[in-house]
């Protein structure tokens, strides 16, 4: 399935969420990723939507997004030009393998150690999808306890802005 | 106002977004940040919503999300025994006053350097809201481009587990 980012520049109102998730339902157009923050701009939050489908499911969500008051500016970024990041926070079991080799682990992928205790490790780690998949799989072997992560976030290379 | 923080296990289902964010916009609930993200388990994403309000709110809407068919689990997180991280990437111009000057504040926060062009330099930064407010009040006199931030993601320290 084609994945699609949008950056999308919202009013930060009451209802607004609802109305854009509300959108996303009624029209059965698939979100496989949010995520919700603020911005440079008071008043102003970005939502970076990943939208699973092809051209013209995207130009489809595109229009009606453009129909909503709240909605600022909707941009479509095309990935080869494009930052994404995702955050993840995962707690690992130690008692099986041992402290060290959860650790050599996190060491390779560069994820921080954020917690410890006499029976976990909690790392948080910071990247595209997939790097975040690859420790993903890593881990697995060694127990994971929970885990949390954001959806993407995204901003153009270079000094490309998407403001105003 | 106070911050509550929720650890919300739903089923990955289409809609389910749209009556969570229903349920607020509804009882005029007001969402301080949102993130969105799955888990170690298939078909179960986990939602940590920070709600801006006092006792009494924030257990009328623990009532009314139990309420809600999509809803697994829903577990307040105290912030003592929480890691609550975000992740924010920012845009910086550094025509001003210079690339170095960017650099030195971003090595100062640990952000991590991701793309750089003729005028602009883009950091990713992990951590508490707090943290991510302080790099961003020193890097406003440079001039901010652009900004995205996700939602605040939390896990409980140490081994305990919101999980089944």
């Amino acid at each position: 399935m084609n994945h699609t980012t949008l950056s999308v520049l919202v009013d930060d109102r009451a209802g607004v969420l609802t109305r854009i998730a509300g959108l996303f339902a009624r029209r059965g157009f698939n979100i496989a990723s949010l995520a919700v923050g603020g911005t440079e701009r008071p008043g102003i939050s970005r939502m970076t939507i990943v939208v699973d489908g092809d051209d013209a499911v995207v130009e489809q969500v595109k229009k009606q997004l453009s129909k909503l008051v709240d909605v600022q500016r909707i941009e479509q970024l095309e990935s080869t030009e494009t930052l994404g990041r995702e955050l993840m926070l995962v707690k690992v079991n130690t008692e099986q393998a041992g402290r060290a080799a959860v650790l050599e682990v996190a060491g390779i992928f560069r994820a921080n150690i954020v917690d410890v205790s006499l029976t976990t490790v909690t790392l948080e780690m910071t990247g595209t999808g997939d790097k975040l998949q690859a420790l993903y799989d890593l881990l697995v072997p060694f127990g994971i306890v929970e885990l949390t992560r954001t959806g993407m976030i995204a901003l153009q290379r270079g000094d490309k802005c998407i403001c105003d």
